[in-house]
């Protein structure tokens, strides 16, 4: 004799997967779904809320009583961390649906497209960044491959690092962040994997990741070892192929982070200039100049934003604008000072290139003065 | 006592989605399916045929007479237009299985992955057009994104329509376009998203969709109000990522269209030049000059082709050339005029650079004379 | 009361879609199954077969005593090859979900993710880059589309046919390489569809293909003739769009290799310099230099590498240095020769450029003597 449960089997599988609200209740009213919320698997404004949805036992047990197939179907208990919001192996992740079934994207061993970025220096004229993307391919074919940039200035490991950490939050968790801005390839300088929050980065230890990490606080970071995760032959003049790029695409497939190698420690970070606070008065310095000529400061926008804080920006002894709110505060092709979209202040020209105009570039003294 | 067909109901999950022409009688004969054929789905040249998979009404009610649940979970009555093959709300689509499941696209609400087009003057140098992706695939892990173009000379919203006009229709319904030319972030001008026939717009209201929206008649233009798709800070530097990534990525994961915001008009229109009809002559001028050197004219192909209309083309009073095929009916290097593949008569130099070679820029006047 | 088969149903739904042939066999013998094998749908050289699996009549009215069912059903054992990290037939891949069913990639007959790269002279700056991916989404919603490079040098034939051949093979095998870089367009020039191996190529027969079909060494060549896979209407200014993209996509979409057209010859191979082996020299030239100033000359690694092979490289008469292992075994500054990542002696100067500070070009003379 079936159960009601089994008898309506067909309707269970009908159960969607992100259930709404209203389904929960009555579902835990019949007694015969669990509906677990996942964490927010988006860094989005908006919750956007996952469920996993299991049978009840109970209603396991109804249909086929100690069945030692529905036993071996069971999704797996799963550890619930916020690496891992889907709960399980990271590395099988997936949502299980009323049927049982896990939904996997293909390729990996995800429910969830995973995503790779790449920053480097290689520019787009050649076949470089084509065929690191091609090696992710091959290794994880639902991978969605996305270029942060490719425009770092050649060995410019300075510019890498900020644009790395000035983008990297904006992606879906779990996304591996691929960088190789590495003027030092061939020779012993190690590779790492950094795993911090949900965040993941390869890369070259020459301090390219090192804002990222820092801006991060708390991360694991392992030495690349794994001669296994590499392409068979690994030259000595381009280990975004045939290093970087195959271990960013296990990672990506859910291979375990800890088979990337041994536990290690950074051994370079960027010397990067800090701004002094002081009472009436914050100085620093150009760090990044756009491809608009405008120039990205290290005056974080906290420290000058705020009530009662109209403040003047100054280039050495040169007052450039007070500091306003968009690009418009001011005339076309006067200059302005914002709190940029990266998180610090930005001299800029109203429709203009402020690097030119006002001779900026990376280095120039700026400050904040009230 | 079980239906027949609910005894079998897990079988009938075998089935598979597009099943072969034979058993689609097979199935009707024994009263237990209804597969539907859907329309085209793709606008290739081919007929790509898909089919939808129902169980027969009477045999849902073998299963639970006259369940309200399985008459909810009935796949929606889908307005089949050919806008949207797949029927039902073009957010939505899908395919229904046997099981009366939808096979959804991960991150998405849609069966097939959904795919956004980038148009900006952001350049590829920075890390602004990747973390737009990021925004985008926190959102709709599922989106294909695929780069229009971002070499849009800074600030040039005409060339940046133009570009947008030339290509959206070749990518698949539903596609939404995300377009940021916009010297004006910041200031008042209004955020648009648009809908028209199939095809979804997101940009700035200074005219980068005009074109576009002019092609396609009828539009729906919302203005772009809803907070909670937004991400939780706006900057007043970068809507792109802030504002228009996010909204595009909600529109491409299936979330309603009147849910951007209130229907609104777009205020702002490209004033472009065009062209005058005579009885012997055509005259416009050149809109846009593309990589090769090519000038694109705003003179379309349909107004100096067809039979017996043999024209020549002028700078000002100086014959450039004959209206020919291709670029190859000239000797290289010489001057010639075809109907371009943007639907605009082209002039071009064989393999050479007319731009340079005919002084040749945005705003030169040209005729076409029988 | 249940039948057995009906218990387990689930157990069935389990089955693999495109099952091995030896579960065809056995499950005839069961009498529960009927599998239909479907034409071949992918034009992979590695015979993929689908199959379309139905429960047999008198398995759903009634049961069937059992069979060794878990055990037939176990995922393919899948050779792991560097080439095929993912184990298993290239041509199937292989993610099983928890009721043992292949989840296919919407848009295409495949389980997997089709990979199509672009190799193309038309930049990034107008929109015909986006346009052809337009067109491929369209006809293959779920390809997943990577840019090899968009920067040949308009009309540099030689130079696209080398990026194409030094990275087509990193890509999973079945993805389909598009390349135009074609100054012949809207001539009388073929057009070609390649199959090698595990490769497929679609172009201009113009050279571009070529070195690729010469590694390849057999390769099945065929015109493209067929009308129906390219866009309605044909330019003859823009054989990307509406003739190799469409074809590319059909191809990816799985549609039969053989009905691109006829089989057909290339009519036109690159006239590349070949190196010449002396006892004690070889001699060749530059044949691309790269962003880095790097110059990759027709010289093989494995002519000059090896125990006891200490070499020198000339530039004419002018030493260049030694062979070395990598940039860093010079001093910063200083010119260095290396195996080069692309198969290929290189020079390069230490964080420098080799082209500008040695004057190399493409067809500078370049020699290695013992």
């Amino acid at each position: 004799m079936m159960s009601r449960w089994s008898q309506s089997a067909l309707e269970r599988v009908a159960l969607w997967v992100s259930a709404p609200k209203r389904l929960k209740s009555a579902a835990s009213k019949d007694g015969a779904m669990i509906i677990v919320p996942n964490r927010r698997e988006t860094p989005s404004p908006e919750s956007t809320r996952h469920h996993s949805i299991y049978i009840h036992p109970r209603v396991r047990r109804g249909a086929r009583p100690g069945s030692p197939a529905s036993a071996r179907r069971s999704p797996p208990k799963g550890r619930k961390s916020p690496q891992n919001p889907g709960g399980g192996d990271p590395g099988r992740g997936g949502v299980w649906t009323s049927d049982r079934r896990r939904v996997m994207f293909p390729g990996t061993r995800s429910m969830k497209p995973r995503w790779i970025t790449l920053t480097t220096d290689f520019g787009l004229d050649d076949w470089f960044v084509g065929t690191m993307k091609g090696v992710i391919g091959a290794i994880c074919p639902g991978a969605h491959i996305v270029d942060l940039t490719h425009g770092v200035p050649p060995g410019d490991v300075q510019a890498g690092a900020f644009a790395l950490a000035s983008a990297y939050r904006y992606f879906p968790r779990g996304t591996v962040h691929l960088a190789v801005v590495d003027p030092g390839v061939g020779s012993d300088r190690p590779a790492l994997a950094v795993k911090a929050r949900e965040h993941l980065f390869v890369g070259p230890d020459n301090g390219l990741l090192s804002i990222a990490i820092e801006q991060l606080g708390k991360a694991e970071i392992r030495q690349i070892t794994n001669r296994r995760w590499m392409l068979e032959k690994v030259s000595q003049t381009f280990h975004g192929r045939d290093i970087f790029a195959p271990v960013a695409a296990h990672l990506s497939a859910g291979k375990r982070f800890a088979s990337v190698g041994p536990v290690a420690r950074a051994q370079v970070a960027l010397n990067l200039p800090r701004p002094r606070e002081g009472a009436e008065e914050i100085s620093g310095a150009v760090v990044y100049v756009d491809r608009y000529g405008n120039a990205i400061t290290n005056i974080r926008n906290e420290g000058f934003q705020g009530p009662g804080r109209a403040a003047d920006v100054f280039l050495r002894s040169r007052r450039i604008s007070r500091v306003h709110d968009c690009y418009q505060s001011v005339p076309v092709g006067k200059p302005v000072c914002v709190p940029g979209s990266a998180g610090f202040l930005e001299i800029a020209v109203n429709q203009g290139n402020a690097a030119r105009q006002l001779r900026l570039k990376v280095g120039s003294a700026v400050a904040v003065r009230w």
